[in-house]
C-alpha cells in the first residue's frame, strides 16, 4: 500500500504506521487530533467537521482535542477507522488527492505544529520486565550471585508512578534535588540530584478497560492495548537509592517521565510480532501458550552540549523483555484492579545481555564505576547540558513502524 | 453561631462544619454539589443556578458536578464561599430561614440522595507518616531492635497508590485474588487473600497546585490544602508482603481504596490544631518552627456477620502523626513533581503508642499472631461479612467537626 503523499524509505511514518497525536497550530490554543504521514498531519478533528469520517458510535470522536474518547471505543471501531483514514490517504483514492482545497483544509505540516501529550492518562504504572535489567540492578546494589528476589520469575513486578508529571517530548528537564546519602562519608546530604539518569522503555496504552473486581485474563488482555509509546522514565539514582526502602520509588522518579508524541497503533506492530517458548512454572492466569513479543528496535543517543552530533550509547530491542504486555495486564487485573481508557503501562528498563545493549546510565556505567565514552567526553550520569534521545522502529522488508523520538534535555536546577 | 436548621449536639455536622460532598437523587444521574449541615444537604449546584451565590471567577464553580472547579480557586475563594454559605444557614438570616419555596429548591435530606466520590482524584500518594505505626510494621517483618529503616527519620516516606480504584464509602469490597508465599512451607500460591487488612488514615486534598519544576515551602504549604477526608486504605497482606520487594507495594493495595463522601474543609478543622515541637536535625526545606498537628479523634468499628452491633476495636489520633501535612507537600515537591488541584496525600496508617490504639489489623493481631476478640467472635485477619466502620471527629466544647463514617462490608472473591 502507498499513499500520494511522498514518504521516503526507512521514514518512520509511512501510511502502514499512521500514528495518533494531538496538535495545536503555532500562536493558537485549539487542539486536534490527527495521524503522522510521512513529514504531514492528517488532521482528524478536520476530517470529523468535514464528514470525511463514518459516524462512530453517538457522538463525536476527535472535538475535545485528546485521544481518549477514541481509546474508550471497542476495538472494531480502531480497526474501522485506521482502514478508512489509509483510504483517505491511498494512491488509489482520489477524495484528497484530486482536491486540493480539500487536502489545504485537512493535510498540515508537521513543522508548522506544536505537538502534545495526546492522552490524559488516570494511572500510569510502571513495571520492571527485562530480566537482564533486573539482574544487572541487583548485581550493583545487592546480591552478585542471586540478583533477582524470589518473587521476579513468579510475576511482572511493578509499582505506580506519577501521571502529573509526564510530558511529550521536548520539555525542559531540570535537574531534581533530593536527599540521598553520601556513599564515602554516610551522611545524608540535601542538594541538586548528582546522579541523573534516564530508563529506555516501551508503554502501551489502555483502550476499554475494565471494571473494578472483574480480571482480564491473559489470552484477552491484547484486545486491551490501543497503542505503544515510547518512554523515558527520568531516575535520579541518589534520591531513589536513599528513599527506596520499603515503599518503593517516589521522588527519585516522580520529577518527570517523557513520552513520545505519537501512539503507534496495535495494529501498525501486528506485522512484527515474534512468538517465543513461555516460562515455566507459571500460576495459571499468566500462562499463555506462545510469548508474543513485538520486535522493535531501540536506540539510545547522547549528545554532550559541546559535540556536535548525537552519539550511540545503546541498542537494544524490546524481544528482549521477559514478560509480555499481556502478563503484565493479565497481573494487574487479577486482584480485580480497574484500568481505564488511557492508562499507560510501561515495560521498565529495556536492556539486552551485553553491556552495549543496556538501557540506563546506571548499567552503561555499572553503577557509575566505569565511565563510557561519549564522544570526546566521558560520563558515568548525565551532566547539564546532555541532550539524549530515544529511537524505536520496527523494521519490515520495505517500511519501518517508527515511533518519534524522545528527546530531553537537562538543565540545571530551577 | 448557629444554624436554622436544627444540628443535634455532637452531631458530626453543625454549621461551623460544612463538609462538601457531591449527590445525585435516587434514580436521577445529574450531580450535584452540596454541604452538609445536620441531616441536610444545602444544594450548591441550584444555589449556583438560583443566583444565590457570589460570582467567583469567570465561569460557574459547581455545574460540572465536582468538587475540582472549587478546588482549583485561590483560598480566598473558599473562605468567601463558606462565610457565604454561613450566612444562607445562620439563624439570622431571612433569606433561606423566612422562604419556605426557596427553601424547598436549595434544602435536601441526606437521606434521599445518593453520595458519591466527589473528586476527580488525579495522582494519590499514600505516605507512612505515623511513627509507631512504621516501628510496629518494622517489628513484626524486620528487625525489632532497628524497626525504622535509615531514610524514615529523614523524610516522610511515601508511594503513589492507585486513583482508578478509590471509591467512597459504603461500595462492595471483593476479597482480591493473589499470589502469595506460605509462611509454613515456602511454596508460592495463588488464591483469595487470605490476610486482608484495612489500614486507617487521614488524607488530605490537594487545592490550586504547583508548576512543574517548582516546590512548595514548608511554611507555604497549608495553603495548597483545600480539605480532608477519612480514608481506608484496603490491604492484602500476604500479596503485599510477597510483591513489595523492591518497587513496593502494587496489587496488595490497589483492589480499592475506600473515602468518606464529605471533605471536610481546612478552616473548619483550623480551631482544633495543636503545636508540638519539631524534629531535629532535618533538612531545611522540612524545617518546621513548630509543627501543627490536628487534633482529630479517630475510632475503627469491626462489627462480624453475627454480632448485633459495631464494636469499636481501636482509637487514636492524627495527632500521634511524627510529620506533618505541611512536610509532607514540601518533600512531595522539593524534586519539582507537581501536584494538581484534587490529588489526594494520604498519612499512611495512624497508629498510637498502645495496642488499643493501633489503625490496622496487622498491628492489632501482631502480624496474625494474637487474635483479637470482636463481640462473641476472634479476628487476626478480615473475614467475609465483616463490615468495618471508620469514624473521625474534631471534638469542640460546643460543637463536633465529623467526617462521614467510611464504611465497608467485605464480599467474597467476585
Amino acid at each position: 500500500m502507498q499513499s500520494f503523499i511522498h514518504v521516503p524509505k526507512d521514514h518512520p511514518f509511512p501510511i502502514q504506521n499512521l500514528p495518533y497525536g494531538v496538535f495545536t497550530h503555532h500562536n493558537e490554543a485549539e487542539r486536534h487530533v490527527g495521524v503522522a504521514i510521512g513529514d504531514w498531519i492528517l488532521d482528524l478533528t478536520q476530517c470529523e467537521n468535514l464528514g470525511l469520517l463514518p459516524k462512530f458510535g453517538e457522538g463525536h470522536l476527535f472535538q475535545e482535542g485528546w485521544l481518549n474518547p477514541l481509546m474508550g471505543q471497542p476495538p472494531f471501531v480502531w480497526s474501522a477507522l485506521r482502514k478508512h483514514t489509509m483510504k483517505l490517504l491511498s494512491i488509489n483514492e482520489p477524495i484528497l488527492r484530486d482536491n486540493v482545497v480539500l487536502r489545504d483544509q485537512v493535510l498540515v505540516p508537521q513543522q508548522a505544529v506544536n505537538l502534545h501529550l495526546g492522552v490524559r492518562i488516570g494511572d500510569y504504572t510502571d513495571f520492571y520486565a527485562s530480566i537482564h535489567h533486573a539482574s544487572n540492578v541487583g548485581k550493583i546494589f545487592r546480591d552478585k550471585d542471586h540478583p533477582l528476589f524470589l518473587n521476579w520469575k513468579h510475576m511482572p513486578i511493578g509499582y505506580h508512578g506519577r501521571t502529573s508529571s509526564i510530558r511529550e517530548s521536548g520539555t525542559p528537564l531540570y535537574r531534581p534535588k533530593g536527599q540521598s546519602q553520601n556513599p564515602v562519608t554516610g551522611a545524608i546530604e540535601f542538594g541538586p540530584c548528582v546522579q541523573l539518569d534516564f530508563e529506555l522503555e516501551l508503554g502501551v496504552y489502555i483502550g476499554f478497560g475494565n471494571e473494578l473486581g472483574e480480571a482480564i485474563s491473559v489470552n484477552e488482555a491484547a484486545h486491551y492495548i490501543f497503542g505503544f509509546t515510547l518512554l523515558n522514565d527520568w531516575s535520579a539514582r541518589d534520591i531513589q537509592r536513599f528513599e527506596y526502602q520499603p515503599l518503593g520509588p517516589f521522588l527519585g522518579k516522580n520529577f518527570a517521565t517523557f513520552v513520545s508524541p505519537w501512539v503507534v497503533p496495535m495494529e501498525a506492530l501486528e506485522p512484527f510480532i515474534a512468538f517465543f517458548p513461555k516460562q515455566a512454572g507459571l500460576a495459571g492466569y499468566l500462562d499463555q501458550e506462545l510469548l508474543p513479543k513485538w520486535d522493535v528496535s531501540l536506540e539510545v543517543y547522547l549528545q554532550p552540549k559541546n559535540e556536535p552530533d548525537p552519539i550511540l550509547i545503546s541498542q537494544t530491542n524490546t524481544k528482549e523483555l521477559y514478560w509480555t504486555f499481556d502478563q503484565m495486564i493479565a497481573h494487574h487485573t487479577i486482584n480485580g484492579c480497574n484500568l481505564r481508557p488511557g492508562d499507560l503501562l510501561a515495560s521498565g528498563t529495556i536492556s539486552g545481555e551485553s553491556s552495549g545493549s543496556y538501557g540506563s546510565m546506571l548499567e552503561l556505567s555499572w553503577g557509575g564505576k566505569f565511565p563510557i565514552p561519549v564522544g570526546a567526553e566521558v560520563r558515568t550520569w548525565l551532566q547539564d547540558g546532555d541532550r539524549l534521545t530515544l529511537r524505536a522502529f520496527a523494521q519490515g522488508d520495505v517500511f519501518r513502524i517508527g515511533f518519534g523520538d524522545v528527546v530531553g534535555t537537562i538543565l540545571p536546577p530551577k
